[in-house]
């Protein structure tokens, strides 16, 4: 590639990192807003939530075909077409995050009109979405600076979240045990929790895309990568 | 492009597909093997499913490459990348159909042993095990044959599906009001057949890739799409 093509895939390139931020800004604040609904039930935060679920999506769909326009013009080498599928599949994650802060803000919307919501609830899962919103965080810094250190760093967080809602599940069946009548609303707490506990699994597989660029290799599933070993119940 | 290159191209991008459509078929059974385990405690089965996991991944790694590899050599004009985008994302949503049939086997597994199996749990999530099974069967045919009509009406099936899962998890919240002793036992059903809905989603995602390689446009989150409106509890 000559020089001067070179530095039109540069700027094409940055133009496409910059919407992926943009995209990555509105899936953290989606994540933040869902969880102040469950925590006090704030529904006109409920509804934002669910309408930027339309914009992310038309995101994605506008940076696929970005990226695909970029492959075409610009036929990048193996090294900055590596960029551009580490990207593709950022893409995606982004906006499984996007679709898991929305299923958490109508899970907090219908728990609280139907006047089950606790104060407990939103409790026992403050410490894993505090975990995973700084992950999800970090995840996006990370791609922003091409920092494969901090990227690193963030793959052994995954775990400790996945941890962190095996705890909470073991919580609830004894909630639910003792008292069945707050079945139906433990069931939407542990949605809530399974729903925060895959945005950390997205957060780590961009971690992972991180590395892959930045690395030149592809680290998913080696023994680098502390494998999910189960995040069913015992 | 030559002719000469773009039946190299072609060539190549078939191979490709045969192995998407190999990985589609181990997938394909890690799911039948997960069922029967849950079914009837057929550790041995539950056992391969996991090692079939390796076998998964290191396919995604090295079809990706294949992928980006085959993009460097024959940069393939709009029409052609169209469908090495469309392959890079149906490889990922296999690999993930791959990591919910795992968590089926270990959730099956871990049932079986600790005794707390029962014919009636199977029972309640044969039909939707049933009905995903064939919209993955009939997803791959599609991705196979290229067949849009075929894979537009397999969009429509995942409505029914989530449909499914919405009535068992009523049930299940009956049983175990009922019964709280039962509670451990129902969650694990109610993990089983959230993994069985979102092997569903990623049928769907394959099916819609299928759609965005056949006509040309992309139809992800478009009035044509029965959008998911809920897969929480009411």
């Amino acid at each position: 590639m000559g020089e001067h093509s070179s530095k039109k895939y540069d700027e094409e390139l940055e133009a496409i990192r910059s919407k992926v931020l943009l995209m990555g800004g509105i899936v953290e604040t989606q994540f933040l807003d869902a969880m102040t609904c469950f925590r006090i039930g704030n529904l006109e935060r409920a509804e934002r939530v669910m309408r930027e679920d339309d914009t992310v999506n038309q995101l994605e769909v506008s940076l696929d075909d970005a990226c695909s326009h970029l492959i075409v013009r610009r036929q990048p080498t193996a090294n900055d077409l590596r960029t551009v599928m580490a990207t593709i599949k950022v893409i995606t994650d982004l906006e499984r995050i996007g679709d898991e802060a929305t299923k958490i803000a109508r899970t907090a919307k219908s728990l609280h009109s139907r006047g089950q919501a606790s104060i407990n609830h939103y409790e026992m899962v403050r410490g894993i979405a505090n975990s995973t919103s700084d992950m999800l965080h970090d995840a996006l810094d990370a791609f922003a600076r091409n920092d494969g250190a901090q990227a690193l760093q963030l793959i052994a967080q995954d775990a400790v979240i996945d941890h962190e809602f095996r705890s909470i599940m073991r919580n609830l069946i004894t909630f639910m045990m003792e008292d069945p009548r707050t079945i139906s609303a433990a069931l939407d707490t542990l949605w809530v929790a399974k729903a925060i506990e895959r945005i950390g699994d997205h957060a780590k597989n961009i971690a992972e895309y991180v590395i892959y660029v930045v690395e030149g290799r592809d680290i998913r599933h080696t023994k680098l990568v502390p494998q999910l070993q189960d995040d069913t119940p015992e």
